[in-house]
């Protein structure tokens, strides 16, 4: 049977269809209704969804069920967004909203973990049993592979690794606490260090450092320090096999790779050190991964 | 069937049989001949194990195995103590060494895996699927339950809570890093802070914070902060139902969980906080744990 995925996001609903082979056969996307509710964003979704099945073919009897990543919490069981705020959901029941409107069943799931999730089916992590994805943008995100299965959060909240404390008492977090690990590890911190020196994102100081700029490879430095006992916490905590690291900082490649590994060889308890790697299932692994949460 | 613990310290061998309902029916100890090499410990192990059959009148055919708890990393599948610095063991085949002594199936935990293990089968967290158990003690031990199972680490190496990062770069580990949350949150750092002030132990401490003694509480209260952010590190990662805390400083009950579960709830990232209690399966928890190894 085919799978369909949405990976809705503030700016963009994207969609695909996924086949047996676990591969994105079809995809599209719709802008984001901001601001117009959630019946427009239903309706947007029934839109790409229709269009897609139009162009190829598909008959909407092949669609085993529609899985649907949202960058917030959520409840699979009650078919519920717990709390979106980028997408202005709050105990929204989108899962009945869209099973109403697709005529499918429907599985939420966070959209960190559904990346996680294509990470170990086609991407980095394939072929762990317990691995950790760690996305790093504006913010730090990631999920969580135990025994060879997502791991939805012992209570079923998920997992949220850029908020375990990293230095307590220090850098102020969004999130209201002192020291959260997003505040040292995430995109946002390479570039409020670099605007100091006129560098004004995360990619100006990683390119700076490249250029062996000694202001960016003082600011790089520090980084890898933060980031290398960031990740030990979580090797120490769980004896991972294997940590993929995603988003936009980890486009850098062995340059960040390369200091990482040994920083955190430094400071893992354990005789060896888990792989390190950079995550590979691209862009789409949103959908894909809302994709494969219907078996 | 009755099943056998061992639990191998330092100062002592502790050991007894588990019934059927998990109930430790006899015990026993003998001093660690420390220094006398590895052949001395399987001597006083099987001096001690007869002892408690002859006492018992236990028929050794209804010992269904023999489970032992050292302090150290271990791999049960090989059978092999990886590093036990207290017992002086490092890559030796206790379980076969036993094994061959005692005439019956041997299999090794670590020390706090084994505590965590009867504190899910007997004590606080009975009843749960994901939680934590932390001992707060010189150092900081602890285990994992997922979906109702004792987590030996994802490649086996067990967990070791005590060496995750919480203040980046500051007070320095015994492991040779800086910032680790053992460093924080063990009785040796109140036992250190109370020492400036004439306090010689994290008992000391606590009970002048008890008395008001205004030095005190402000170490207290630090202390407190400290804890509650690795407490939250540990929830906003796996969002477990429940933590236990174990060791000599979880005796301060109310005195302690109070307002760590204050602390906790405000760093929390999850609309709700999981329990946090205080170890109930007691001091022979270590025995009783490595009973319940044998299925």
């Amino acid at each position: 049977m085919l799978r369909f995925g949405f990976d809705i996001g503030g700016t963009n609903i994207a969609a695909g269809i996924i086949d047996e082979n676990n591969r994105l056969i079809a995809k599209d996307s719709v802008k984001f209704p901001r601001g117009e509710g959630t019946d427009a964003v239903v309706a947007a979704c029934a839109e790409v969804y229709q269009a897609i099945l139009d162009r190829t073919g598909a008959a909407p009897d092949a669609i085993a069920g529609v899985g649907v990543a949202v960058p917030g919490s959520v409840n699979p069981e009650a078919g519920l967004v717990i709390d979106a705020h980028n997408l202005g959901f709050h105990h929204t029941p989108l899962a009945s909203l869209l099973e109403a409107a697709l005529h499918k069943p429907v599985c939420l799931v966070n959209d960190a973990d559904a990346a996680t999730l294509a990470e170990h089916r086609i991407g980095a992590l394939k072929g762990t049993r317990t691995a950790m994805m760690i996305t790093i943008g504006t913010g730090i995100g990631g999920g969580l592979i135990v025994n060879g299965m997502l791991f939805g959060g012992g209570r079923g909240n998920g997992t949220e690794p850029g908020h375990m404390v990293l230095c307590n008492g220090g850098r102020h977090c969004t999130c209201g606490i002192d020291g959260c690990a997003e505040t040292y590890c995430s995109a946002t911190r390479l570039a409020k260090d670099g605007a100091a020196f006129g560098m004004s994102s995360a990619k100006d100081v990683i390119e700076a450092a490249k250029q062996g700029n000694p202001d960016a490879l003082e600011l790089f430095r520090a980084y890898i320090d933060d980031f290398g006992s960031y990740i030990a916490s979580i090797v120490n905590l769980l004896d991972p096999e294997r940590i993929a690291i995603g988003g936009g900082v980890s486009g850098a490649g062995s340059f960040l790779l390369d200091p990482l590994r040994a920083d955190v060889a430094r400071k893992c308890f354990f005789e060896t050190c888990p792989e390190i790697v950079v995550a590979s299932a691209g862009n789409d692994a949103g959908i894909i991964g809302a994709g494969l949460i219907i078996s």
